[in-house]
């Protein structure tokens, strides 16, 4: 069976970096954004699309009746959309566990691959060390105050929370769903990364 | 300033193995029980007592009035006592980590030694395997089935959880107050010691 290493993260703590150079350093396949666009691919929806509803907690399309008239309220992703969606990268994800040892960042892939005995790290950081490496990140024109940044922060791994408990009933985060959880806040990554890259030589 | 490695743990993770061996493959000093030796020579109290104290939630010794009469319940720790113990630990583990690099056991170390910038790590695993490894390691005569097992582990936990709380203010076991969490449910200690020592190399 291949290894496969699966990386939680919350949102500006370095996850992605993280995952990146764990897979160069161990030469493993690396799976992140690929995962959206191979579901793009096949259920012929538009990246962005998936990136957004993969992002967020699945809503109902609640249908409210007028008479026998339906009316459905139409800034909600339409929940089978989400749900086709899920149903796709569950089978990407599964392949690329199939194909290769490899990494796989986010996208429920823990659990979607539990019968596949991953090791599943998750990589966190305390709010301080968030904001500053978003804001030494941010793209041109984006001018959030720390406090501003805080609050995307906070809103962007609410929805990762949500999508994550939605589709697998555990507790984004809860320790035990993990086999290492590690604080990047006062952490060098590149050091980290050769350090716990020795676990899987 | 010395290298300080602070290990908390649950019950039945394998967190004391974990700390022993990591001391020896760093050659740093290890102190466990040592502590509580130290604070029975200093408080004159016995090693027993004060680890019953320092395992529970000091509870507040509740006066009962009758008339001008005040009748004292006698099978709770004074309070004053366990305050006495936790300001000589205090003392002590910052002697400690004063004198040599060293990993310290348990005992709220990780916050009494907040201003020494130590390397925070919590040892945890799944019941299965506190329970499987508690078996195994029973003292002659002690023979709890495996409902019974989990439930003295729940209850030990629950124990180190309150009195953490009661003299930190924080979540015994939050994430975030920790630089790496360990899940040993399905991990070799013996092998992940010899990983993890190279973070301190």
């Amino acid at each position: 069976m291949n290894k496969v290493i699966t990386i939680s993260r919350e949102f500006g703590s370095g996850g992605r970096e993280f995952g990146r150079r764990l897979a160069e350093e161990l030469k493993y396949d690396y799976y992140d954004k690929e995962i959206i666009s191979e579901i793009a691919k096949k259920t012929k929806m538009s990246e962005e699309y998936i990136q957004e509803v993969t992002d967020n907690k699945p809503h109902n399309l609640y249908p409210i009746s007028f008479g026998h008239t339906f009316i459905y309220i139409d800034n909600y992703y339409p929940l089978h959309q989400a749900n086709d969606i899920y149903v796709e990268q569950n089978k990407i994800i599964k392949e690329m566990a199939e194909k290769s040892n490899c990494i796989i960042i986010g996208r429920c892939a823990d659990y979607i691959l539990k019968d596949y005995d991953p090791f599943r790290i998750f990589i966190y950081a305390d709010m301080e060390a968030k904001v500053k490496r978003c804001q030494s990140r941010a793209p041109e024109g984006e001018n959030l105050n720390d406090k501003e940044m805080a609050k995307k922060i906070n809103s962007v791994n609410k929805g990762r929370r949500q999508y994550y408990e939605y589709y697998t009933g555990r507790d984004w985060g809860d320790k035990l769903n993990y086999d290492l959880c590690i604080n990047t806040s006062n952490a060098n990554i590149k050091e980290l990364v050769q350090v716990i890259a020795k676990l899987f030589k």
